[in-house]
């Protein structure tokens, strides 16, 4: 066990993270500094103070700080530019967390003299990854401590006596019954693993889902929303200027209230097994729709295929842990070079799980009506032209077909 | 005007390709031959032959193909092995049966011996270069007449006109108010466009859409169905083994039932320039939807991931055109042999217009619940491996930081 | 034959561009004003000035420009930073060329109020797409007289005798036997096709090749010579700073006294067909192999493999003819982003007809001696953490390798 | 340790090999099985053979094979069947041995059922990963030994330490001097890295090259060589069919006296760092050059472009080590497929280190000389059709520019 003075854990002052604060200070004999964020998981944080305090952190090396702004602008904002989805489905709503909790630890071990930083991650998860390239792209001289790589409490079992013997309060659910869903949430989404959720073919039970109304119970009636853009980001609902993660926040109230965003999927995990997760992400489900629509006027057909083309990497990179990456970063450039245009307005229509694009309309729109109608257009195009178009696209298919090719 | 001595028209027998019909007469002074397919448009396709008949169409110049079999197995189901969608949304209902109708008429053009193919589309649309694309790549020496392109009927007026001196008969929804969508329709979908569709800023006509409920008024109750895979293919509902196109008829019914499948789309056309959409795919959102499930636990990752980044060229191939081009089927060749596996059950839920995977199970799965499960796992994966896959996979970004890098 | 009052002509002065300036004068009835620019193809711009005046051009319609510095400054040296190659072997010499002109020729129609621009580009070629594109793109409006897609004088003897009834002066090698090579020169490339070329199978002409010497003939003794990069571009040869053309100019002198950059290929041109195409280009050769090495030690792993990825894509825009396009500028934003570290030192040898990198050296650089030697790294790098690389990234054909497929 | 009985060891008889030979048994107490494959580096292998005898080693434990068919047949041709570089220069020689050594070694442990197989590359390069990575795909359950991650004799002077001690012969120069180059050889190619190749700033020693003379030393006259292709491999050299390992090796003997195929590099790892290495593939250089030129007349322009496309994600898959993956399989389905047209003969031109392309011929060609030629070609081709092309080509950018946008 090499020699650590000092420790930034991420700590969210539950179960796992209090026992590994402990464990640290047991194994390491060393200063632990506490840093707990709120990135809209929709828990209180001042519980987390006063546990860290009852473990003997100094209230100097606790650190409580609301992210929620810069998450949601310098990181959700990004990835839905690129309207990035992983493996068809998934919206990264974990993947896109991780690398500004490494980001504002590094800060904080760099500002408090740590040596080393620590996290809850299991080493059969992508977050571990996610965490640490963070930490060591950030900090090259960090040093990593990932208990559940190291230590023995790899069974529930075990934690909780460990637990009780280092006299960490033990919520009843955890006492009682089996294991709990491993949750993870914040500003975009909560997602739900393990349990019998790790069998593929067990339908997930209703009880488990939490921030969206099942589509049955949602509202009868749908409801129409406008989302303005601007250079491709989400500026005002509804005709109401709203900061980053205020429209977010209201989405998320949008759609959880019609039952949006609900996804039961089995991905592929960067450590290479595969693994069945269920997520709600009813804001994000409803601004990838809208992404999609305004840029459907306002960009270029060929710029347009270059970023679907380039999504699926983008999105593997986001879910690998790659967001601090060179790669990541000169694949953000060229998509925010892409959304200059991206501005104007899109309608929504929400309805009992469904999002439906209605209208979108731009100041920078590039859809030409005197162009599209299928009217006289006036000589606007010339249909001629096609013929042109379509023979000279044959003509390599066409020499093929007398070589006789097949 | 070269001199065509035998023309093969696709032909529906509705009163654009009867007055396409009339004017090869009347221009071309040569032997039309009729080719009216079933593509699971939902048209009888008898009153073709007898309007045919009227034309001074001689029988045995009269083809009347049911195609819905070949259309399923031959096209649509392969594009789904591919999960292909052009611009993030739109499934490719009109672009998949374009090649097929090409590929018949070919046929049926060296059988009669005709010098000549003729298409109803127009010069601004893809169809038009969807039929002749194909028509070029399966006989380079065929002479394509595009009448939309030649004639000067622009305008509605001026082909009513024609119409009218050629006795043709009108429906009354022709005659009264504007002119009326633009529709096409197969086992796959059916489309809308024009009239007021070409504002995009105009929401769609509630009593436009012809083959889904509105989620509104679907049923209040979800539906469960269970699809089997076979080699990437659907081959029983139910549990009740069906034939290609008996999978899509049956889909088509249980989505159109439950308002699956509507989407309204502004897109960009290979000619150049946007245009709105509206388009019904009710059986194959839920196709979409359960083949991705059935992948899921079926297909290696990085198999998953070629196939992802393939894609949306795969979807822009199809989408312009191109399906009977060479890189075409190179690309298939690589999709289908990805499908060897891909077999096993998929339950899906279906509701107001949502399609929802609740569970997936198959002899083939590479889901490891050893490995993956939060318990402990007896050893099946040891976790500290994590610690050196990460620290490898973080080396260049490490030394990248060392140097002074951002 | 619409009406047009003014022409910008791309003017050479050379007999074809010469023919097409009478013809527009005789066709049009309209004003010609001649744009003739010094990109390096190493002649003699007055001549065109004294032709131009004699065809009646008024002296304030003649246009001169060198824009050699220009050409390889924003042209030339963007294309090399994305290592652009064509079909694995084209350094797209012609092709970069275009869009400036394109450029410059819309620029002297907005300033002299001209409606149209003409070229001199055949309509089986390639360059014909890359003027057009460009002019459409930076003025959407202008109209375009394409000459060899208008008038009949398809065959070289029409030509001559259009020329001759025109009183253009025609050299003695027109006049005699066949036609000569059709021929295209910048300060990237001169270029030959036709002739005998049109046999892909007849070996090239030893006395075509005019801008190198032939390997054989190359001298004895190997030279080598250090380039000085900055941000991708070379900015100093052997220690004297260089302006781009002159880096350009002294590169070509190098590469043609050692019989580098000969090339002879068959290439698919946009328009459809196979062509075949003798290239040489000795200062390119030497750059694009300096490039990559100094990129070799300066770009992280992933970015260089990103910009491998893109590099096709790339090539294939600028050899369409799309430079003005918004996807290429998309992907030149990438790209010149990543080029940030791109500086340093390197050393290469010129031998008869070759080009070797000897070596490389950044203060940027991301080669780190201390982890890559085979000797006692003293703990830089873990050999250890490359078990637990290999396993997990073994894990998923583990699986499938268990779950028994081949 | 665990309990091992027997292992598999990929034994060269060399130095290296021996004392890990001598290290299994001292450590794993278990049965060793030696196997020494031609896979023609040019050394004898009755030697090893001795060397193993005088290990202990039962000579029923003893395999030697002769490889150089399958090696050229399933490995090397497959690969240039896809004109596979990595990052722009590598042949990939060394990494495309490696995982036929890897099935025949998983052969023989089944064959011997030896639950071990152990490799004596080091922790910090690419081949432990290539090996171990075709391991673990062939065998899932295979137990692998990699004594360099395991054991002390980090540095030379531990290795030699343990050798002499061992009973080992030592050669002169491992014993004088530092250590030397680390050299790996196949049909394909032989490397070089280590000693003072580790300053990527230092020229390489001429002395170090042992394959090619040098380009100076080269014959000063050219040799023309001609090439048969059938299905994309060369049958053929010079009018008289040879196998592919003969092929290869007349190529190579070519390529060496004629100084071809030397290069010096500096690219990057799969494990993170970058690296400097020498190489000499002088058939590779010779057959990447002509199919190239083969496919330029026979492959379609998008078929040719999409191999181009992937080209770089199947060179790093090989690089990387994952030949056995799905996805490396996946991708060659797709390039076999391509190579159903790629026949007929290409000759070139070999002179002191220059490849040079000559002339092209085929069958199967799809150039299309009256389609291609400069002169009058009878109406082939339509010129008015490329305006057509242009415009709606130029469409979207030219709705941009009216646009506003530049």
């Amino acid at each position: 066990m090499s020699n650590i003075n000092k420790v930034v854990l991420a700590y969210s002052g539950g179960l796992d993270t209090s026992v590994i604060l402990k464990w640290l200070q047991d194994t390491y004999q060393c200063e632990v500094v506490t840093f707990t964020a709120d990135i809209g998981q929709g828990e209180e944080l001042e519980p987390a103070r006063t546990k860290a305090l009852k473990f003997g952190i100094k209230p100097e090396n606790i650190f409580i700080d609301d992210l929620r702004e810069e998450f949601v602008r310098d990181f959700v904002f990004p990835m839905f530019r690129a309207n990035a989805i992983y493996e068809g489905e998934y919206l990264l709503g974990t993947s896109i967390a991780r690398p500004l909790i490494a980001k504002r630890q590094i800060e904080i071990a760099n500002q408090v003299n740590a040596d080393a930083v620590s996290h809850g991650a299991t080493g059969k998860g992508n977050d571990q990854v996610r965490f640490e390239l963070g930490y060591y792209a950030l900090n090259p001289n960090i040093r990593i401590i990932a208990p559940w790589r190291e230590w023995d409490l790899l069974s529930r079992e075990k934690l909780l006596a460990y637990a009780e013997k280092a006299g960490i309060e033990i919520d009843m659910k955890h006492k009682q019954g089996g294991a709990p869903y491993s949750m993870d949430a914040n500003l975009l989404h909560i997602s739900y693993e393990g349990r019998h959720l790790e069998d593929p073919n067990a339908e997930a039970e209703d009880s488990m889902w939490r921030w969206t109304s099942s589509p049955e119970e949602a509202p009868d009636t749908p409801e129409y929303i406008d989302l303005e853009y601007e250079r491709g980001d989400i500026v005002a609902i509804n005709g109401i200027r709203l900061s980053p993660a205020q429209v977010l926040t209201q989405l998320n109230a949008l759609g959880g209230k019609h039952g949006i965003g609900r996804l039961d999927l089995v991905e592929n995990r960067y450590v290479g097994m595969k693994s069945r997760g269920c997520y709600e992400t009813p804001g994000g489900t409803i601004m990838l729709k809208a992404h999609r629509a305004i840029e459907s006027i306002t960009l270029d057909r060929e710029v347009a295929h270059l970023k679907d083309d380039l999504m699926p990497r983008y999105a593997a990179l986001v879910y690998n842990g790659y967001w601090w990456s060179p790669e990541r970063k000169a694949l953000q450039v060229l998509i925010d070079h892409t959304q200059e245009y991206v501005n104007g307005f899109v309608r929504l229509k929400l309805y009992k799980g469904g999002v439906y694009t209605v209208s979108r309309d731009s100041k920078d729109s590039l859809f030409d009506k005197t162009i599209a109608t299928f009217d006289d257009d006036g000589g606007a195009y010339d249909q001629a032209d096609a013929g042109g178009f379509i023979k000279l696209n044959a003509l390599r298919m066409r020499i093929e077909s007398k070589a006789g090719r097949r």
